[in-house]
């Protein structure tokens, strides 16, 4: 049997790590460190601070490329399942390269925490198909979370709810009318310039948790120019970027 | 000076304890530890747990009882207004009595994270008015992260928003129609009874991440009267229950 360990490793701060998490890297026989897209080398060198500090001294660490989804691909959801495919064979040939009896423990650092916009639990569903495996997911800290805390801000209102949701749905469907908090992530095109800014306030930050870490805040209206230009100039700078915000409605 | 940080300290397991709260702990002068409610015992209990064993050499702790909030009062917004003003100054009771000076470094322990759901960063909203303060955040794990990953479930569908909500706006507003995912907390009635279940998904867990943790899942029809019954149990037996569930709409 592989017991197979989705990790939330926090989103940058290698000091977002868990006790929890880190008794299970000290525990792993392996664990898998997948590199993808152009933040390649700053996220990875990340993964590998925190495997330095917290792997046991038995755990093999493999690092591997992973597959690239096709964006140019018109059927999103499809390129999506594809790409979760493709990314099932890079693990699977990982594990029975270092772990040839299929036995032991795998663990697999997952960015921020497994549950939000990752598709590593979804990869592990196809990797069952093929491999005998018990699934194990500890919690990490969210990009969400990071925003608000760095911003000292609470997520909702008072017994209000909150939106969670991705730039491409906030250009496709607008504000979403049930909630007067909107978290947008997985956003790369500042989409909240689809929206009227009156009434609107903004709580932006980019690299959270990590020493490039870049915040904004106030009224849409004077504050998303400025934040496109940030965003545009950090882009540039780093070559990638990783940024999310929080939209607050006015009270009717 | 007084550097009054927020520690997030996860959901009932002391092992979601970040590195970053730890080093705030052993920094800290003085740990507040607020005692509310008729879970007051159990919670604290961990609590002491958690100070016991990452509290530094010259750490001070006081624990203090907090006022309740009039729930008969049916000016929701209003009592709870009145009842933050109650822990705000309790809290500066506690301050002034162990650092009189006015300065030095005071954590206080949150339940999961500070953004959700929790009314300490408006409280100490109203201790910046009276005392010199500077204010940090630490972000911790939720009891949605803690229910994701205790079900190995995503959030999220892929792409896909999701709703955080309050049992009682469910059962004032219905399902919000903006997403197919919601999360529903906050929840002493198993609000999810004022939803046609047909066509609903639900995870549901209760003490997430303590010993006590209780699951179940599947299609509502069948899993809320299962639910309703097992929450009644438990929190007969313990005296107190906290409990959280994620609703999934089959796609339309
Ligand atoms: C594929 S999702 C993964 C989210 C991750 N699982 C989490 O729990 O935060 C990536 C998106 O998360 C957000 N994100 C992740 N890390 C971030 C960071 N350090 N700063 C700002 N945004 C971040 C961005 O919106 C980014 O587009
Ligand atoms: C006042 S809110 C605080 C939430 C907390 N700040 C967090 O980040 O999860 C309390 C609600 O959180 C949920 N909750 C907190 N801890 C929980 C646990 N261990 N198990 C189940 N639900 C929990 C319940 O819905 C409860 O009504």
């Amino acid at each position: 049997m592989i017991d197979l360990t989705l990790i939330g490793i926090g989103t940058g701060n290698p000091d977002h790590l868990t006790l929890q998490a880190i008794a299970a890297m000290q525990e792993a026989d392996l664990i898998l460190i997948p590199l993808k897209g152009a933040e390649k080398d700053d996220l990875a060198g990340l993964r590998r601070v925190i495997c330095g500090r917290h792997a046991g001294p038995s755990t093999r660490i493999a690092e591997f490329a992973l597959p690239r989804r096709d964006s140019a691909d018109p059927d999103y959801l499809g390129a999506v399942e594809r790409w979760h495919d493709g990314i099932a064979e890079a693990w699977q040939a990982e594990i029975r390269r270092h772990l040839p009896a299929l036995s032991g423990k795998v663990a697999l650092l997952v960015w921020g925490d497994p549950s939000l916009y990752d598709s590593s639990l979804r990869i592990t569903d196809r990797l069952a198909r093929d491999l005998p495996l018990r699934r194990h997911v500890i919690p990490g800290i969210t990009a969400i979370q990071g925003l608000c805390a760095a911003h000292a801000i609470p997520l909702n209102r008072i017994g209000a709810p909150v939106q969670i949701t991705t730039g491409r749905r906030l250009r496709d469907h607008g504000w979403p009318e049930s909630a007067d908090t909107v978290v947008v992530m997985l956003d790369g095109q500042c989409s909240f310039q689809a929206l009227p800014p009156e009434g609107l306030n903004i709580w932006w930050g980019a690299y959270i948790g990590m020493n490039e870490q870049i915040l904004d805040h106030g009224p849409l209206t004077e504050t998303g120019p400025r934040i496109i230009d940030s965003r545009a100039r950090a882009r540039a700078a780093h070559g990638w970027i990783m940024d999310i915000y929080l939209l607050r409605r006015d009270p009717a």
